[in-house]
Order: C-alpha cells, then structure tokens, then sequence
C-alpha cells in the first residue's frame, strides 16, 4: 500500500486528494468544538533563539490590527536598534518601559536589581488593569523570576485575575511550572544549531 | 554550600556579584572567538506556534534597520491581515509573492499545486541571487518540500550558492535533514500548552 513507485502521476494526484480531504475534515472538526474567546497567557521560554523575536511577531501582528500593546523590558540590552525603529512607526500605538539600569551581565548588583525588577513589575500591573492596551509583553520576566527577584504568588495572582479580554506574552529561559501551569499557549524554543559554534559573529538585522 | 537559608542580604548580594562575574567572563570569552560575518540560512521548525511568527519578528526588526526585505508565501491563509497592515507601513523596503491559489488544505490539487510550487521557487531564487533584499523569508517552505513538490537539490544548491551577504529564513514543520545539514541556525519550535485543547477559539491579533 505504501509503494509508490508504480503509481503513475494521475493515481498520486488521486490518492492526494483523498488524503487532503481527510485532513480537511478532521481539521474542520477539531476548530467546530473551539468557541471560548479569551484573552491568552502566551509564554515563550526554552535555550533557543526567537522567544522575544516571535513575541515582537505577535507585537507587530496586533499593531497591524490597530489595537494597543504595551511592553515591558525586564533585562536591558537583549534589544537592537531594528525593533525600537520598526516600533517608532506605531509610536501611538505603543507603550515602552524599560526597567531601570536593569538586570544586565554587566551590573551585578542584586539589590539595585531587585528595587529595578518590583518597580517594572509595579508598573507591568498598571498595563495588565488597564483599558487601553489589547496586549502586554513582559519581555524576559522569566529570568527576574528566576532569580527569585519578585514574589511569584503576586505574578500569578495577577495573571489570574486579568482582564479577560487582555492578551500577555511572557518571555525568557527557565519559565517557572507554576506560570506554566496558568498558561494558556507555551512554546518552547529549543535550540538545534547554532551560528555561534561555527564561529558566526553577532550581526545586524538578524537575531543576535 | 547550597544552603541560602542562613545567609543574610549582605551575603546573598556578595554571592550573586560573584557568580555574575564569572558569566560575564565567560561570555566575554566565547564573543572573543565569534569573528565571521556571514548571511546566514536560518531555520524555524517544529510543531509548536511561532515559526513564521519568529520570522516576522526578524522581518520587522531588519526593516527597522532600514534593510530591503522579500517574502515568498509557500502556504495560502497562514497569515492574518495584521501582518499584512503591519507591513504596509514599509511598503518601500517589501517585496511580498504569493505562491498562486497556492497549497492549502481547501485545494486537494495536487497537479496545480506542483506547478504554483514551481513558479514560486522560480521567484525565490530570483529574489536570494538579487542585490536589493538582504533577507528574504521562504515561508512554510518546507511543507511543500515534504510533499517533495520540488526538487530538493535545487534548492540545496540555490542555497550553497547564494550571495555571501544574504539572509534566509526558512519556516514549515518537517524541515528536511539536508537542509537542516546547511542551514547556521536552526530552532525547533515545541509546543508545550495549547490553547486549542482546552476549547479557545482562534482570535485576532494573537496568534491564530
């Protein structure tokens, strides 16, 4: 059943189409039973590259249906100058903080970094209440959570209690089980080859 | 060693500068070996959301960086108009093809889609060997080398052949192992959580 080498171009063709059209049906089927709409907790995480690149994806995506996101930047440095630029031609649309000097490799100051991480956080609940935007990236929120720099239960009893219609994206290595728990969508990137150990440097309008 | 329970803010802020500046160390190190400039082929894979989604987000980024961009669309009705409105504020720097009726679960054609595959590709490979875009995204290629609709070496050596300085993004479930084989980074999307399971329905804006 399997051999095709003795099917001429006409039964590939037919036995294509019988095959589509069951994909078809089971397809149809699966999105009739779908019909809860809500606003999503959307969680990348995982070593490899696109987590933030694939929520800037989800970011654009709103913004081309004019709706309103905010952002918040947990970790500094982590953005190039591509995506502030391709923001500023949304800037009504957009709101930005980032959160102070912020958690860097380059700081490693743990106090200053904890009062950085409660005020952005502070400030990430304001965008989650608020009326105004359809969508809040929380870019890197994993790693402060980590590092155990915010108090997890009042993360998650946030997310619990947002508005229903409010999409967030939360991004970053190490997602903790208990956010997965609570999450509606999570991907995870995983890393199959790497630039990097080929010896590639970090370029200019590509991921790194 | 392990034990932090008994250690007050004063030490656990000391402990932490310490363990910060070995990482930093080491990613000083492993950027010190990175000394190669080179478009690369990049891969998005997986069952998980975010391939295309991740693309976009590299697509945006390189048009913040005032780059010209081209995206051939391998598979009809994977996108929503808010990528399309997004790009729209770009229109300058993107070129964007669609691959005919193109292969969708609706056709079952297999004949017609052979033949759009075809022309589609003959697009691509004008727009990698071109001097405007400097990324070109190939999207959901894969699912049409799946179907083997197209003649992998060509596009092997389309790839091993083109300009130095060029970016590719490659996105589809399945990715092929030769071209996984050629490609300097590749991510394997995972899913971890869907939405899908639980009863939501696709919404607009967010990923579906």
């Amino acid at each position: 059943m399997n051999d095709k080498t003795n099917m001429n171009e006409d039964e590939l063709n037919k036995r294509h189409a019988i095959k589509m059209l069951k994909k078809k049906e089971a397809r149809k089927k699966i999105l009739a039973t779908k019909t809860i709409e809500k606003g999503l907790i959307i969680i990348h995480t995982g070593k490899g590259k696109g987590k933030t690149t694939a929520a800037f994806g989800i970011i654009f995506r709103a913004l081309g249906n004019n709706m309103n996101v905010a952002i918040v930047q947990y970790v500094k440095g982590q953005w190039l100058s591509g995506e502030r630029s391709a923001l500023d031609k949304f800037s009504e649309q957009v709101e930005i903080y980032k959160m102070g000097e912020g958690f860097t490799w380059e700081t490693q100051d743990r106090a200053r970094d904890i009062m950085a991480a409660e005020a952005a956080w502070e400030k990430s609940k304001e965008l989650i209440n608020d009326n105004i935007n359809k969508v809040v990236l929380l870019d890197e929120l994993n790693i402060v959570l980590r590092y155990n720099y915010l108090n997890i239960n009042d993360v998650l009893e946030t997310l619990r209690n947002k508005p229903k219609d409010k999409h967030i994206i939360i991004t970053g290595r190490n997602a903790k089980d208990e956010l997965v728990e609570i999450a509606d969508l999570v991907t995870n990137m995983e890393l199959i080859k790497h630039p990097f150990r080929s010896g590639v440097k970090a370029q200019i309008g590509i991921e790194f």
